[in-house]
């Protein structure tokens, strides 16, 4: 009898050595403070719906934004303000995204940055606005007027105001996603390097260039050029490569400020200190990335799915997403069916040219199909490997040496129960 | 206060004014006899599983198959038998859909042809075949073997035979889906014309070619090349169109049979009768994509989009496809949620390029977005306005003169519970 091996998965890319987790999320950078307050964009009074991260002091700031068409009100004040590389502090809101809201949402983003920039005492250019929650409702200003003076007062540079900041910005989303690296560098070229950051999104996910909402921080002394690639680069290994329901948002923002404070030269692209920032920023996103997979909208499974095998990275990448968003591959995970023709299906509908009885897959971790041909499974193992928190899904159409990942969450009863309830 | 006509819809082919909906389905055709018997695929054998369609003689056939690249092995061998565009027959199982079965499930798709040959007495060319159930797993050849003969024994060329075939199909369907027209023409150019078929689906469902899998007949005398002109026009403005979970299926097959049983001269793609037969396929066809979309697997409503307003109609089609595969605007509707901001970020998030604020919605008939600005609505309204089996999506991107109409269904608990349930 035949023993097939799975298929070798060499794809993670390892976090740099002198890296290692910390407490803080968003304010383990140093010059960075954060709060999360009650302003009054939901009706209970017990839940944070308004976040605010600020710099000490005017930073270099990079961000990425939604592709989406029907792009929100602060996705487009906030364009505009970033557009010369700086910042001081970015507000958010929960419960209201201000999407589809004409001239006067517009008017609404630009009289928020206002007050911030009134109550910080800084230029109202210097103050990004993010918003999620329900689509095509006018956005109210009076929590703004009470709120934002409420959360410049409580501003902290603690772990306490990141996380108030973290939970404030949480629509469905289940658990606060943040999380921060320390980073050690030769002493003579400055102190150690922090990144940090906190993230939102749980359904309408399939990030194009962003996720919901993200901000990060880092006090590494980086030019504007070295945040923007750091994180152009990050976003797109990350969080442009999970999808919950193939939905992309309308307000997907991801802010990185960088604010020097760890003394030392700047840092640029080219500088040696470069790749372990990079390395950083990588780190923070790819975890944060992960945590929106996993605490999709009623999932109750992490999905990773990499295709290995391609002519080229968009190849794998469109087969691994066509699988990822498949509702029948989704659905088989959620009911613990490992109903892999499933998986052979979604990669066959998705346009990209292959053999059939080229393809290898895998499912977590046992070789179902080889060469077109199935592999006898044992069910009841399979069942037991269901039991995890993650299921892997690996698959090598055997055209070339190019691979993706993707990661997503299985559908479950809950995802339609969440968003089949009325607007609330 | 401004009030805001809904966006006109014209958009309907409407049938030929000689055309009546009559009885007999398939059989309605003459020269066509069908049946389905029980062959044992499925354990309950008061269910039938084998469908047969058998012509008087063999006749024009024309076919339209899967893009999938992992198409089912009945697709392999159909493929080939119709490439002369002759055919008798077509036999069908459900319960195990020979897909991802490598050489072993080609043989048992070129010996399924063969024992159907042997019982007629005709060419084993001229059998086509097709499956439904379950990917990944051996079929048997031993239920063709006993249920073939049995089926050829109980061909009958009336309505109860056409009913038993529409039956012997469905998997997860819950209604059988048939239908026939009677077309009149000059009598001096020959009898009434009869177009009639029977189709098959309900998840799985974004056909790439042809629905899951559907048998059209007709007596009209067509040409090959006619009768493959009118299949493949009316399956890209009908089957094509039809989404339920944007899975294109490994067994999409649609073929149609011209017995030329009502005599009369041979009809090409130029012959003056040639619209008034094609109008027929299409109405047929058009009726049979709609009963698809609204027996989606666990579907409570029919959800037809249309896109106007776009410089191609391609990118109409993109965007409404987006739309109708949104499974959070799905998910609203199922939750009777006029919440129509789903739907400007599903048409923002496809990539086709629009400004924003160009852009009209009506949902249910209601104008909800003029010029990229809400438009207050009566939610009560709105809520008797779900109480239809009906959905109508409407978008005007204001860019162009194109339009496209994508029919799907809601996305429901039923649908997880249906999917999310082991293989039995």
């Amino acid at each position: 009898m035949t023993t097939y091996q799975p298929i070798p998965v060499s794809y993670d890319e390892a976090p740099a050595a002198e890296m290692r987790i910390v407490e803080g999320g968003v304010c383990a950078a140093l010059g960075v403070r954060a709060t999360g307050v009650h302003a009054g964009f939901r009706a209970d009074p017990e839940r944070l719906d308004l976040a605010l991260v600020a710099t000490d002091e005017p930073c270099v700031a990079a961000a990425t934004f939604t592709k989406n068409r029907f792009c929100a009100a602060p996705v487009q004040v906030s364009r505009v303000h970033v557009a010369d590389g700086r910042g001081q502090a970015v507000v958010l809101n929960s419960g209201n995204a201000n999407a589809a809201t004409g001239a006067q949402g517009r008017e609404v983003a630009e009289r928020t940055s206002q007050i911030v920039a009134q109550e910080l005492g800084c230029d109202a250019s210097d103050v990004l606005v993010c918003s999620t929650g329900v689509i095509g409702q006018q956005l109210d200003l009076a929590p703004f007027e009470t709120g934002i003076p409420a959360a410049v007062a409580s501003l902290e540079a603690d772990a306490a105001g990141a996380a108030r900041a973290a939970r404030a910005v949480m629509t469905t989303d289940t658990v606060p996603k943040e999380i921060a690296v320390e980073i050690e560098r030769d002493p003579s070229r400055g102190s150690s390097i922090h990144v940090g950051g906190f993230v939102k999104g749980s359904g309408m996910i399939m990030p194009n260039m962003a996720t919901m909402l993200c901000v990060l921080s880092t006090d590494a002394p980086l030019t504007h050029e070295a945040a923007q690639q750091a994180l152009s680069d990050a976003v797109g290994k990350t969080f442009n490569k999970v999808t919950v329901d193939s939905d992309t948002s309308t307000n997907d923002t991801c802010i990185l400020f960088a604010t020097g404070k760890t003394g030392g030269a700047p840092i640029d692209c080219d500088d040696e200190d470069y790749p372990l920032v990079a390395s950083g920023v990588l780190e923070v996103c790819q975890v944060l990335a992960q945590k929106i997979a996993a605490d999709g909208e009623g999932a109750t499974k992490l999905v990773v799915v990499d295709v290995f095998g391609t002519v080229t990275n968009a190849d794998a990448d469109t087969v691994a997403r066509s699988i990822a968003n498949s509702p029948l591959v989704k659905t088989a995970i959620f009911g613990h069916d490992a109903n892999w023709g499933r998986v052979a299906a979604a990669a066959g509908k998705c346009g990209v040219e292959f053999d059939q009885y080229d393809v290898d897959i895998d499912l977590l971790g046992v070789p179902v199909l080889r060469a077109g041909m199935p592999v006898p499974v044992d069910e009841d193992d399979m069942l037991k490997r269901f039991e995890g928190n993650e299921v892997r899904i690996v698959v090598d159409l055997g055209q070339g040496s190019c691979h993706a990942r993707i990661w997503t969450c299985d559908l479950t009863h809950e995802y339609v129960t969440i968003n089949g309830d009325y607007r609330t």
